[in-house]
């Protein structure tokens, strides 16, 4: 049985790699406890906590703790008519954090996420290992048999061409989970007590012009190289879906990455996922996301970027234009979404003005 | 440090799966007494033994073991002027044993390989992993987060399309060593005490349109349904080339698959590899292909196959064809190359005369 750390309290405090350049984002709706068991490994960073629901409530954060916090009359303030972009009722909210932050790297997680254990029985610092991979090199033209070639032990295998042993950049380090597997509300359904159990001590690069369900409850990445592709879309309250806004920006951002020759990496680091949510509600929010994705997803795998396209932003602008041509068939939905992405860069850039100054990617 | 098993004899032996189905293929130049370390998994099968060198020399095979073995005379006897595509003085030669097989499956193993541990300490029958692998689907048109999701404990996770979870039929699947990695000359003349000890516990399935490195060491695939594209090119005796052979197949066959929707897997198993081959040898081996790589790759990724290409043999042949129109400016090598991939089919076909029997794939 997988069972989370306990002992973290007695660890050593990791050496804090990247703390002031990095922030913690944390959608929540409750008492921030589980930082406790993060605190040996989060105290060093600043965390930006995003309040969903209720806004008069109030969220309690651990003693120690560095951290600013934002619940909806604040996302209103700041983003005044724009804040429509932002979801309500639903952790797509955390991308507002995102978009006040000022640091180089965000990492987010989820509030029911612990502290997960290696085989040997050591505390995972799940912090520590997005930073390994978002500071090496990804290799999205070639598969490496032996996984992340830049990981001690490893290196590139006989016959890798060397011309791309250099790599490229990488944006997004998308973690694992043990305990709970992020199943959809079907399978939760019909696999109520699987557990994910298998530890798989490996870190790769997801190939160019491949997608995958990129889920948001361990996930890490450049904010300056990608940051305004990571718009978690409009879900929850008064929207017809939610449970996609993850899967949205995984899809928004591959396709993106691919274009500008961004990297990808998944696998390592796992979290401890404490607590399955109710597959009954689950299905209720999916439901329209289950049918809907056997026609996005051929969509994103078909979507082509012109060249003129070679920042973030003027990527996403085309994107959304292409959702609005080509999937508002499926749902007047994509119209508002499309509509929603537009906003959303707007806000991005009236946050982040210098963001202009940030040199262009490299288009395909 | 990681250690060959040394109990497999007292295990107990592995209920042989497939055991009429499956001949394992073994190039060789010396007396077969790894054998004795894969007793409890191989003794129930047939083995196809490839004496490459000096005919004359006698290959002791250990008592019990079910074989057929083929040295030089007995390839020119057998396919006559045809003979010519097989390599000779290099383990190419053991594509001569997938092509005199009359089995659906093919395992080949290299002379030089070990039983492996788990991390458990439990000795690994790699055979009966890529039994699995063979078996079950592959799922080439999206990523599964959590690898193969038809492991005990897995499955697809949030946010998969359910039309894709059926998979496609896995044609090939390519395991992996521990002690020895499989680096190429300039790699182990770098790094000479690299030693591979991650026991990575994962099968995945290489995205569609992506190439990798297929390594020959610990193969398996389905015969009748990719065989003719598992020629292993002309190398060693003679030829400006060697140790290109696995390489040259594997981005032959992951062409085909990608066009006739079959799936490749890679990860478990694990076989240990005992020795390093000479880097210096290696070197000259190598280099031209270090160079042509850089080109050859390039053209794989390229490399379209019209639908009229329905089987494996038709994609085969106009892959050929295209080799010799693209890569012969490469060198004149590829010239000859591209004749004798075409030799390869027609011998091929020649031994497999219910061949045309087999369905044909279904073009993309």
């Amino acid at each position: 049985m997988v069972e989370p750390a306990t002992a973290t309290q007695a660890a050593a405090p990791a050496v804090a790699q990247l703390k002031d350049e990095l922030d913690i984002v944390i959608p929540t709706i409750r008492n921030l406890d589980f930082l406790e068991m993060w605190r040996p490994f989060f105290q060093p960073y600043h965390l930006i906590i995003v309040q969903d629901g209720d806004p008069s409530k109030t969220i309690k954060v651990p003693d120690g703790f560095d951290y600013e916090l934002y619940n909806r009359n604040d996302i209103n303030r700041i983003l005044g008519p724009k804040a429509s972009c932002i979801s309500f009722k639903d952790s797509a909210c955390r991308c507002f954090g995102y978009m006040v932050s000022k640091k180089k790297y965000i990492f987010t997680i989820d509030d029911d996420c612990f502290v997960a254990k290696d085989p040997s029985g050591k505390a995972i610092n799940a912090l520590e290992q997005h930073i390994k991979n978002l500071l090496s090199p990804s290799t999205p033209f070639f598969f490496n048999t032996l996984y992340d070639p830049y990981r001690e032990g490893a290196d590139f295998v006989r016959g890798y061409p060397f011309s791309l042993r250099e790599g490229v950049p990488t944006a997004v380090s998308h973690g694992l989970w043990l305990n709970i597997p992020d199943y959809d509300a079907p399978t939760q359904l019909v696999k109520p007590l699987e557990r994910n159990t298998r530890f798989v001590d490996a870190v790769l690069t997801i190939p160019k012009d491949t997608l995958f369900p990129m889920c948001g409850m361990n996930l890490a990445f450049d904010r300056e190289l990608i940051g305004p592709a990571m718009y978690f879309g409009l879900m929850g309250d008064g929207q017809p879906i939610g449970r996609y806004d993850d899967m949205w920006a995984g899809w928004c951002m591959k396709v993106i990455c691919d274009h500008l020759g961004l990297g990808v990496k998944t696998g390592l680091p796992y979290i401890y996922h404490s607590k399955a949510s109710n597959p009954f509600v689950n299905l209720r929010k999916e439901y329209k996301g289950i049918y809907w994705q056997e026609e996005i997803i051929p969509f994103f795998q078909q979507a082509v970027l012109p060249k003129e396209c070679t920042s973030v932003q003027k990527c996403y602008i085309e994107l959304a234009k292409q959702v609005k041509e080509k999937l508002s068939k499926v749902d007047p939905y994509f119209d508002k979404l499309a509509e929603a992405m537009v906003t959303w860069i707007e806000a991005w850039d009236e946050l982040n003005p210098t963001a202009a100054a940030v040199p262009d990617g490299k288009a395909k």
